[in-house]
């Protein structure tokens, strides 16, 4: 990490002054920078579009004593331009706005031994947080599967398929990343307080908001463009129509970065927004890890091998074989030359093929004649 | 249907002689008419590239007492030129040829009252016969929606997934047309009987197939474009890797018509070949009925209204609100001051909008200052 220069000190107060990714702000720092921004909201306390009251609110802030209380607590604020910056979230600047957020954030807040900058081949797995528990068996495979071809699981640590991601990168020993929607001291849900402090210690634990901000709706929303741009892809394992989770998968389309679904049964609302992404050609339906690595380009060693189905007996038979057969009856026993008048043959031809056909036993002979036997009805 | 034409006994001479969809056969019968065809196979005895007992088992075919025999049954056999005959059918002559089979059938024998040229709106679905009850139950829905709405649901009479289907359209006095792979004396399977019976008596059985020929797989195969070909899209429910009701499927690609998947678990092995469709974007994914109405352009009145998710309390909050929201600790009291530094704001900022937030019951005041209510942090 760099010092304490002026630039992370600028990004630690504007990150206090605007909500995650709010447009005016976003479009300040980009032509301004944020320096510059910062000064000139302390200079003249108010730009066009601002509200009244930011120069007071930013003169009250003490950006250093932010980032002292955060190291404290082994929490890191990586900015654009540090090493440890992934750079790939840059391409967030160049997306459409979402209803919520844009752009990349300020800066993250990190907490954990990996580097934000070594997961270039990171992968989101998301979804319901009203999950059922065939979501978060399947959500716990495909992230097991990613984790062991040393690809990071990138979630949001909530109920249900985040967990299930995080579960499943864990019980492999794998990479995994945590998103908050929330400062990294406020644990969300708190039931998930032990997973959480795990991946502080094992993986990366990340949010744009600083210590001390909770968790709202919007805040949500911001967060999953975090999770869309830190990751190669997306998959959506459940998701209702409306779920939160079809916002990281909005903002995965606007990176034109691949998005994948994996279906469920029709009869589980759960999986109803999975099915509208595939059904409108906007994810891929994927079913397993090796879908999710063939289609994010990382590997073309995944590629199905097909099991054949099994041949039945009677598909063997020549094309003559089976027409002395169509003309065996099955209730009752005939002679050949009655078999030969319904299959159009001659009787010598019909009686030589039936002697093929009793061997591979698909007729019996009795008293009066052929008959089928089960194996030909079958 | 028409009289006791030629032209209707040559085909069903041919019919005995050829297998279903016969590549060489369907090439003479193009360019030299049935008729015809038949004459110089009696005359010659020989056409290029056909085996040499040809002549032999035309003249022992008496096609005019296998009609009688048919009729005797209630069985008509539909040719193109009749009035009945379905002329959309005809398409599959332009049709890339399959591996089993290619282009119309030389004729359809046909039990039960539905006349086949009034079922311009037919629907086929199909699938795995080793379905799950969870299959089986969606093809009944969707098959019950489409002959709710006036459509034929047409299918294999096979276990699982077409028993599902035909009982769906059957359930609500639907239309249903059953396509045999064998002819329509012989009930396959036989477990099928009583279905297939009721079907023969309120819908239509169909079989390019003679009376007296069994069932084999090549006929299946065959038999498939027969459903894809009658029908005016189709809908897999459940097939595995390889099923049998794939070849459908490829059907309705090769005669451009719309083709649907429904999914299911990806850990059931009878939907991984559906999800293979979908995934490939040779099938579209459809949930239900109206998915299916809508996409075979029946009605454009089945467009769905997508309900929108309940809002959170705190998401109603202003954002100044939020950020004094923010700068309240849930774990000890503590003064306006204290909270006003926290979130750059002034002290009577604070206290202003503390007191909204204590109306909206989110924060909570006491001897040492200001704290989190339970609400704030849900």
């Amino acid at each position: 990490m760099s010092g304490r220069d002026d630039e992370r000190i600028a990004r630690v107060a504007l990150g206090r002054l605007f909500e995650p990714g709010d447009r005016k702000m976003f479009d300040f720092v980009k032509t301004m920078g944020a320096v510059r921004f910062r000064d000139a909201l302390l200079g003249q306390g108010q730009l066009d579009g601002l509200k009244d009251n930011i120069a007071e609110r930013l003169n009250g802030l003490d950006a250093e004593a932010e980032l002292d209380r955060s190291e404290r607590r082994g929490i890191r604020f990586v900015i654009p331009g540090d090493d440890e910056w992934p750079v790939w979230l840059d391409q967030l600047d160049e997306c459409e706005p979402g209803m919520e957020s844009s752009g990349a954030p300020l800066g993250l807040w990190v907490k954990g031994p990996l580097r934000l900058n070594e997961l270039r081949r990171s992968v989101a797995v998301v979804g319901s947080r009203s999950s059922t528990l065939y979501g978060v068996d399947v959500a716990g495979e495909i992230s097991a599967t990613l984790a062991s071809n040393g690809n990071c699981v990138v979630s949001g640590a909530a109920y249900g398929i985040d967990q299930g991601a995080h579960r499943g990168a864990l019980a492999v020993e794998g990479q995994t990343v945590a998103v908050l929607a929330c400062g990294l001291d406020r644990v969300y849900p708190a039931a998930h307080q032990n997973m959480i402090r795990w991946i502080g210690e094992h993986g990366a634990v990340v949010s744009e908001l600083a210590l001390g901000c909770s968790p709202m709706r919007h805040r949500f929303l911001s967060r999953n463009r975090i999770i869309a741009g830190l990751s190669m892809g997306t998959v959506v394992v459940e998701a209702a129509i409306r779920s939160g989770a079809l916002s990281t998968a909005n903002w995965t389309t606007r990176l034109s970065r691949p998005l994948m679904g994996v279906p469920g049964p029709v009869t589980s609302e759960t999986s109803a927004g999975v099915h509208q992404l595939i059904r409108t050609g906007a994810a891929t339906l994927v079913t397993r890890g090796e879908d999710v690595l063939e289609l994010i380009g990382i590997s073309g060693d995944h590629l199905l091998l097909e099991p054949r189905a099994p041949e039945q007996p009677r598909d063997r038979l020549s094309q003559r074989e089976a027409q002395v057969l169509d003309a065996v009856p099955a209730a009752q026993e005939v002679g050949p030359e009655s078999i030969a008048r319904v299959a159009g043959l001659s009787v010598k031809t019909v009686e030589e093929t039936l002697r093929i056909l009793l061997d591979l036993g698909f007729v019996s002979t009795g008293r009066d004649g052929w008959r089928l036997t089960e194996l030909a009805r079958c």
